[in-house]
């Protein structure tokens, strides 16, 4: 931990690397700020000649698409650059075809790249687009929102939606190099900040106490750009390529990280993804909060465990609670129908990720729709 | 070799199996008459409880699907039943999201099976399907054409057609299980038969003298079904394993399955993949001839080893000159700059697979494109 580093050295804080651990498929996060102006160089150290489509979004492209491709030039990458709607409404077929199409246009071979640009729906698209066109280019990642820093562009998911559901199509399929440039969340939206802090909270939840500690101590200065921010996004990355290392395709203990996505993508549904109402993040806070309130309920975790969940959650400013999301909720049954469906539901049987402590979540499988069915009509009374 | 058997033993031909061995991602490729038959016990006995999308095609379907679907009914496996138009066009990007839609659509989950009954369309479109659907379901093929079952059914190639060319979008995507009914292929139009059979001398040809010289003593018995068939389909299978056990992701070696493909694919492209003028298999056998006169012209394939092929595919029906496409052909030029756009040619280099002898072909890469160009001045005129 850089907590020894004032705000002004902020610029020169040591860049992090986070090692995924994949075989012949590894790669590096590299961290830190301003990392992004090292874009050219890194790409042709790693792969000299390379031409690359860089796949961005119109919101990402007004920001930071000139400092990327000023970096690519001067390095001598030749390069496209294909942008999209911003927003989760760009992650359809039409645009994924749209995509494929403009890089096959631009003549790209096999060893040439993709690049994303953006948060996670430029990096699952930009993703599955890499993973399909000539069988799989080359794919670098540099996510430019907090999600998509200590999720999104860490574990090789990637895809579209489908008028059935979320992420249904898509590839499994790893970046060669991720570059997490902190300083570009400085223009991020405080929601959308705040919304991918949600995951990295989830990473201490689930199986790091200390993590969870620093964060209520440190979670101020995580927002605010200083070495600690470097340091979160960091740590988040690690714990996620710890498990994405051991677990490549979500078979077992992938599927910890799925902590609070339950409830959150139920949550999602019901209000049709409008981002108005819940972005992704919002219902990850209130499910993982639905997730220590159910494992509660089950005898399995104490209260003041319990309560020091909500109280970290609600001092940064996410919501906790289904009443917080604006407007009309549905009855139990209607969310336990989402849930049934959910691709994480095998065969019939529920799935869910519940806990006994801070940092000591758990799969437990087969657990009985009555009793989910029962605690939701209590929390949508509330 | 079976050679022992009359033809009245065909129905009892014992199965034989071939293993691609890719480590957790290996599978059997089961060969023999009637197999369709245990198509379901098969799967029963991997899958249990599994549900299948089966997609085929409407010239497969009227032949061969109801045998399929009783087989798995038998075997309580609940199936859908997806159809496409026959031929090539199919292996476009609105056919590939209308199958994964309606696979989607069927509620199929992740551990369910897509399975592809038919040539290499239905093959390579299902296992695109397979490989995105939920980020990838279990993967079955029936390979009914000779060309299916000895080659594209083999390796993990899947994918469609773009405008911009053949196969350039898709995924390396592993079957689980191949079952290759030597039967069905009584029911193949001569010249498909004959097709495939070009994929079949090739593996002889690239890398097998002795199953070279085995064909052409036996190929009237491969094209009349006996045991001899078996033993084709599964040397070529063979074959192809050994291949892309070595290669998964054709960095090197598995380059050598492309004898005769760098023309083929130039004489395919310059008809507009018109299958009246000239299907897949005529093309590689015309390319064949083509790889085998350059090299000779180049002093490295002796003259009676060049004669040896021409006579064998002349003899089983195959065209071997470019004269034998029906219709006009463009000057030497126009192919050049095909086979430059080709996928194989990586950054500007011309690779080309050569041979020094029946069995003995290999990798060349950065081949003098004029003297390619010479040679086929040279082809179009006779
Ligand atoms: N692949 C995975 O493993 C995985 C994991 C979690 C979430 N996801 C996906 O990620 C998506 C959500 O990602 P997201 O929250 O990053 O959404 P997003 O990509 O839509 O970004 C959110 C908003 O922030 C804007 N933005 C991005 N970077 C910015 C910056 N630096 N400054 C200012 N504005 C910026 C975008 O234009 C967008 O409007 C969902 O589609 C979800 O399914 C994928
Ligand atoms: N994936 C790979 O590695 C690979 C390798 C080689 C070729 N291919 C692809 O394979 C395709 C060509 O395959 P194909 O030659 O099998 O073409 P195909 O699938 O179009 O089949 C040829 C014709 O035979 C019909 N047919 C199929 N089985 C039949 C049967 N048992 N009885 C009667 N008719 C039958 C079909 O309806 C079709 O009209 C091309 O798209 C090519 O790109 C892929
Ligand atoms: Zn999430
Ligand atoms: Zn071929």
């Amino acid at each position: 931990m850089n907590d020894t580093h004032s705000s002004s050295e902020i610029e020169s804080a040591p860049l992090q690397t986070v090692h995924v651990n994949l075989g012949s498929r590894s790669y590096d996060i590299a961290i830190g700020r301003g990392i992004l102006q090292q874009t050219g160089e890194r790409i042709a150290a790693l792969n000299p000649g390379a031409r690359l489509a860089v796949i961005t979004d119109e919101t990402v492209a007004k920001l930071h698409l000139d400092a990327l491709s000023s970096s690519l030039s001067a390095s001598g990458l030749g390069h496209v650059c294909l942008k999209i709607p911003a927003g989760e409404t760009s992650k359809r077929f039409e645009i994924f075809e749209r995509l494929c199409d403009e890089v096959l246009e631009a003549r790209l071979e096999r060893g040439d790249i993709v690049l994303a640009l953006g948060g996670g729906v430029v990096g699952d698209l930009a993703g599955f687009v890499a993973a399909c066109v000539r069988r799989g280019m080359s794919f670098i990642q540099v996510p430019t929102t907090l999600l998509a820093q200590v999720d999104s562009s860490v574990g090789g998911k990637t895809g579209i939606n489908s008028r059935h559901g979320k992420n249904l199509l898509g590839a499994f399929y790893q970046p060669d190099l991720v570059l997490a440039d902190t300083a570009i969340l400085d223009t991020l939206q405080l929601r959308d900040f705040r919304a991918g802090y949600a995951e990295v909270a989830k990473y201490g939840l689930l199986g790091d106490e200390p993590f969870f500690t620093w964060l209520e101590a440190n979670w101020k200065a995580v927002f605010a750009g200083g070495p600690e921010r470097d340091e979160a996004v960091a740590r988040s990355c690690q714990a996620k390529a710890d498990v994405v290392a051991e677990d490549e395709h979500e078979a077992g203990r992938r599927a910890l990280l799925n902590l609070g996505h339950t409830f959150g993508h139920a949550l999602e549904s019901v209000v049709s993804y409008e981002t108005e109402r819940l972005v992704h993040g919002e219902g990850v806070s209130i499910g993982m909060m639905l997730a220590h309130e159910f494992s509660h309920k089950l005898g399995l975790l104490s209260e003041p465990d319990m309560h020091r969940v909500k109280s970290h959650l609600s001092e940064v400013g996410l919501p906790t609670r289904i009443s917080d999301i604006p407007g009309q909720m549905p009855p139990a049954e209607t969310l336990m129908d989402i849930i049934a469906q959910d691709k994480k539901v095998s065969r019939g049987n529920l799935t869910f990720i519940l806990t006994r402590g801070i940092g000591q979540a758990f799969v437990e499988k087969g657990v009985d729709p009555a009793l989910v069915q029962d605690f939701l009509t209590e929390k949508l009374a509330q």
